[in-house]
């Protein structure tokens, strides 16, 4: 077998429980959102690529590690990184800001693609459940988005994770700060890694949390973020860290972090795993404000903060919590042809079963009765329905309970009624 | 704006109306797979780009349409025109040939792409809700795996369309068809057009249908693959034509439909619109037989049939028909502070709400009591929770059943009890 019938590195199929799990937690994002009263959202896998890649993007994302090709008519597309900017892009395209909703909130699910080393809950396709909140600042809805996620976490049975906030402050404190960084860093330049030194000039911000460089004590005492914020981020914070209070949710301001996108300002935040297993990857979802991404994609000032929570990770973290996903099959009714003379009167048996909303399957092709039970089995049936040389002479079927035994012969309509009673219910 | 700041060409943005629209597509789809215990299986939206262009395809989606790329990696990589490829390298990649589970059934719903002049119903981006079925060619197995199509459209509300059916035969007979064809087209190929030249050496099949030459009399009047049929594929089809009616399934049989992918054998089908409004894209599922893919892949042989529905023009369809989705927003309950000091007890109470599975929303902005209400008019809230000075004061909310106009002032705990007795079955 060549290696290209595989499915390339990075990526994966999902089938058979693994399946199930996947439609489970696609199915609590939704019941979540719902019950936040939140719009679902869908835009295209790819885009332009100048929606991702801004100008000054420091981000090792759009640096690194977007999918970037031309297509047939000549056009730079990018298969979406992440799910803010398409969002962001279409909320300006479709005018949803003067739509006089006041607070607006979109959810999506889906894949993004990112060009890194694959490695245990990163993979290059990626599937995030992602909130977007366009209103104005406002610490209320910053505690009210963190807690969409929180609540997500623990319908999926995640336990041991904590909050970690921290701000980034306004356009001028971020300046102020960046200019801090720049004068700080002006002595170390040389002795930084080649990336950093296109950061140092793009955003040394993103120095902080280079993977080569993040260590070095130069990096780690570089001023913090802190000390360079003005009066009104500085109230802003503290509001948001006083209602996270008053809403009983335990958290830790970590005011190293800076997260690693370009576009955040004010308040920054992770949920991180505090499983001793987590290992490396323990950001189980993570966001932050930001307010110049409806501007540049030429709608009005706009504040807006969301976050993403990756499902490969959140699936990984559920799992090491113990939480348990039905993962079995359930169908209602199986039926068996005795002969293949039989399968057509079962064929239309099941068929009519279905119809009637019930779950059904059956032997298409005749096997054993003992691999046909065996299947039974597997499938949890309640029902069998039988038909063999007897049952087509009288046009009948015969009908087994599973549960209780029961057995009898029926016509069709019959059996329905019967199944139906039966399944009543159940 | 840029033009680059749009949806790129023949891409979409769903939201609003909309998503409830796709939200209701998918359900249904989930809900008739789930009836014929069908598995969900997903791959990856990009694969090796050999798994899509086998040797010696000609069709246009192979040749024409799609969006190949080289990634970082050196790797040519091709966004999936269809979902039978990749599916089928799944089932090899995993042995799901190996399970002993009889007929396997797989279904998918996802994005595919294809690099087409966009019109309606036909997007660069488009989902398909698809069904793979392996297992041995068995007629019985093609008419359910037609019948699951049909039951989708019908639960769409989709009406007017006929099932138009045909066979292409298996390798023997296809390949006497492939002879007699090409013997057929030697005088006529320096009349036919560049991509027909290519496809007389590569596959004749495919000129059949070429959209600049398939109207010209001596393609029209080319050998039908009926005439090239071995005794073995004119039974196999003539049971399923048979089967056909005592499912009591109407369908026409056209001799000159070939299916415009590479791959099909014995049995192809569309399920067409017979709408007078329907247009140039009448086709709503298309689908057939094939043998030769899980063998390519490296599996053993296996013959397996499937479809795909296009999702996009479903919706068209079902609309076209009438069916009506419902799009209108419905919350339980929704939260009014009256001042700037109330959003905190709103914010609590409406947390609390939500954690009783309550969908709920409130007013993060303090807008005005009209502005408030209109919301609750567009929200069809059941229940409005007020609080301001007065209700501050006493530690309690303000309670409005929206239905029966009854008004209560009430501690957080008693409102919560409340709101559950009203909303009871409502």
């Amino acid at each position: 077998m060549s290696n290209k019938f595989v499915a390339p590195r990075g990526t994966q199929d999902i089938y058979g429980e693994q399946s199930k799990k996947w439609q489970s937690l696609e199915r609590d994002a939704r019941a979540i959102a719902a019950k936040y009263h939140i719009e679902e959202i869908r835009t295209p896998i790819f885009e332009h690529t100048e929606v991702f890649k801004r100008e000054n993007d420091a981000s090792d994302m759009v640096n690194k590690e977007m999918y970037t090709f031309i297509d047939k008519g000549d056009r730079s597309l990018t298969l979406r990184p992440e799910a803010t900017a398409g969002i962001s892009r279409a909320f300006v395209e479709h005018k949803l800001y003067a739509n006089g909703k006041g607070v607006q909130r979109y959810f999506s699910i889906g894949p993004n693609f990112r060009y890194e080393r694959p490695q245990k809950g990163r993979m290059r396709i990626f599937n995030q459940f992602n909130i977007e909140v366009f209103s104005e600042a406002n610490p209320v809805v910053d505690v009210e988005t963190i807690m969409i996620g929180l609540d997500y976490i623990q319908k999926l049975g995640i336990k041991d994770f904590q909050v970690v906030i921290n701000t980034l402050g306004d356009k001028e404190s971020q300046k102020a700060y960046r200019d801090r960084l720049t004068e700080y860093f002006k002595p170390y330049v040389d002795t930084l890694c080649a990336d950093c030194k296109r950061r140092y000039t793009q955003n040394p911000l993103r120095i902080l949390d280079c993977k080569v460089d993040g260590d070095k004590p130069e990096v780690v005492n570089a001023p913090k973020s802190r000390d360079s914020l003005n009066e009104t981020s500085r109230v802003y914070f503290e509001t948001v860290c006083s209602l996270l209070d008053s809403m009983h949710i335990n958290y830790r301001v970590d005011d190293s972090m800076v997260r690693g996108l370009d576009y955040y300002n004010h308040t920054v935040f992770e949920v991180v795993s505090t499983d001793p297993n987590a290992g490396a990857q323990s950001t189980i979802f993570a966001g932050g404000r930001y307010s110049e991404m409806v501007e540049y994609f030429g709608g009005p000032k706009t504040d807006a903060i969301g976050f993403a929570i990756g499902l490969e990770r959140a699936l990984i973290y559920a799992e090491m919590s113990g939480t348990h996903f039905d993962t079995e099959d359930h169908i209602d009714v199986y039926g068996m042809p005795r002969d293949k003379e039989s399968v057509l009167s079962i064929f239309k048996a099941i068929q009519a079963l279905r119809h009637e909303g019930f779950i059904c399957d059956f032997d298409h092709d005749v096997r054993s009765m003992k691999a046909q039970f065996k299947t039974v089995d597997r499938t949890h049936a309640k029902v069998v329905i039988i038909c063999g040389e007897n049952e087509r002479a009288n046009n009948q079927l015969t009908l087994k309970n599973i549960e209780t035994q029961q057995q009898l012969q029926l016509s069709l309509e019959e059996g329905i009624e019967t199944i139906k009673e039966w399944l009543k219910g159940a």
